[in-house]
């Protein structure tokens, strides 16, 4: 590994973005819950990619989407997650490594071909996904090289890991590993629909103070409470004395802690074109606010001007440099 | 091969579009002609994919792109083009069926990976092209359906179908077969490093009547006649005695026969984000106007209009429906 400090680690499912525009009775036809994630074996993929419209092929993953932001920014990454050796995993290692991210996992050689996200944006805009996990279920506390994880400032993890049978041990290895070394772990939430899968876990995570930092959405936090009340789940988060930042749309975010409550705006957009990543890409901001010693507010706003870029186009890796883009938008990036 | 009877039959290179965004320095230490297209072979793809950034992947393809616009607004369609049985193939073959096109040419099962295009996109917009034709290499005369180009009004060929070997046979036998069924042969001239390759067989076509619609921009055309002065071209193409559409970028373009010469202004646009398949996009506005009985005027403010389209977002594959965007913008394709 090299010799330099990173700043942030990700963790996360290495996934291939397939994403096609549909209308919304494609959506009903096949029986898929908008703007959710749904977790598909390989069959029923290939019968969903058949019958969807010609697609465009961007390298994905949650926690991945967040680190790419993050280099963009100018923070020195890395990044673990399992890929199979095949033309997509090819991709994604040439995607993530060209973005500047130190990434060494090693591909499966054999199982299943690399994880593939179907992701099919309606005319508003919105996402509705659908994963075959493939070889990310080959994810295990072997591929967590511990000199990284103890040379990583935050240690970033996505909720996603608890799907694949053995990633949530490796999951629970770097976030040890990260503690013990005085580092910070940030956990994403990543979906109110795995907020229900994994809710007991998720509440521990974050109770054993396996977590310091939590990102969520206002549907995922109130997933998590179980309330249909904003204000109450917000209450319940604030309790818990992790910081947090929940998103709101266009809205915008607050940034919780015990102690304090900070609103800050969205960034304004032109058009709204694929919401896809706009979570990712506010974690991407709001780590790189934090991990150069901004103040809350700043960070708010640097995760809003990075999720606002990525909603304005399909995909969910950045278009522009984010550094320069913040730059452009009166925010600078401490260095 | 079905019963209904094609508007248009396209002919030309099958490829997969690999699009990064690059600053013009990579060209210069690359040593690439911004604004062309350069044959590599698969070593050569290889190196500068592993330099170049990260990459949005695309179906692409200068006759494939076309007819995919077409498509889009709403003409019969089929496509000729070889692939080969891989990750690309299927992708390139998924994309353009479900884009409406009839597309039957079997993959090539073994010899050469499915051709690809590395993309390079400077922050002008221009896109630089290197081109791996790998299956490409394989298409040949018996890849023509007779019953297909009889069926078909238009047959489109592109002059890049001179740089594979066998291609061009292909290309001679569709024309050869359209003519005999009283069809329309359209030849675009693809590039003006084309031009140059070619220059003599492409004025052969032109004057042997091979091709009847000739679709050229104006480098490829000052490139045929060996001008540096347009009008000069303009006046030598006039005289051949084909129908002619010549683009000029943001000066629209201009249609002429030997009796008349129609000017149109181009779209306007917001934003130029990527010129890739402008030429393209054209040529698929302009004929589904001339296939459908639109005056040269209007056919040409169709072209425009797809132009305008495309490159305003990465790739050459249109992001709305052509039929619609063109119905808002108050031109109707007519039935």
């Amino acid at each position: 590994m090299p010799a330099e400090k990173f700043e942030v680690l990700g963790l996360g499912n290495a996934i291939v973005d397939v994403i096609a525009r549909t209308e919304d009775d494609f959506l009903i036809k096949h029986g898929l819950a908008k703007g959710g994630m749904m977790l598909v074996d390989e069959a029923a993929a290939d019968r969903l990619y058949e019958s969807m419209g010609a697609a465009t092929v961007i390298s994905g993953g949650s926690a991945a989407n967040t680190i790419v932001g993050l280099s963009s920014f100018g923070i020195r990454t890395s990044f673990v997650g399992k890929l199979h050796d095949d033309e997509a995993g090819r991709s994604f290692a040439h995607d993530i490594r060209q973005s500047g991210v130190h990434f060494e996992t090693p591909f499966a050689k054999e199982g299943s071909s690399t994880a593939r996200c179907l992701v099919l944006v309606t005319p508003d805009g919105e996402r509705t996904m659908n994963t075959y996990l493939g070889a990310c279920q080959n994810l295990g506390p072997d591929d967590i090289n511990e000199e990284i994880v103890r040379n990583s400032s935050i240690l970033y993890l996505e909720g996603y890991l608890w799907d694949p049978p053995a990633a949530k041990d490796a999951f629970k290895k770097a976030a040890a590993i990260s503690h013990a070394a005085g580092n910070k772990v940030a956990l994403t939430l990543s979906d109110s629909f795995c907020v229900d899968r994994y809710r007991d876990e998720f509440l521990e995570l974050i109770r054993h103070k396996v977590v310091d930092i939590v990102f969520a959405n206002q549907h995922e936090l109130k997933a998590l409470y179980q309330t249909a009340d904003f204000d109450t789940a917000v209450a319940a988060f604030r309790n818990e004395g992790v910081l947090g930042a929940v998103t709101r749309s266009e809205q915008g975010c607050i940034v919780v802690t015990r102690e304090e409550t900070v609103a800050v705006p969205a960034s304004p957009i032109e058009k709204l074109v694929d919401t896809t990543g706009a979570g990712d890409l506010f974690a991407a901001g709001f780590l790189a606010g934090l991990v150069r010693g901004c103040d809350m507010r700043d960070a708010g706003r640097l995760g809003g001007l990075a999720a606002a870029e990525i909603i304005q186009h399909y995909g969910a890796r950045p278009n522009v440099n984010l550094a320069d883009h913040a730059a452009e938008n009166g925010l600078t990036i401490p260095a």
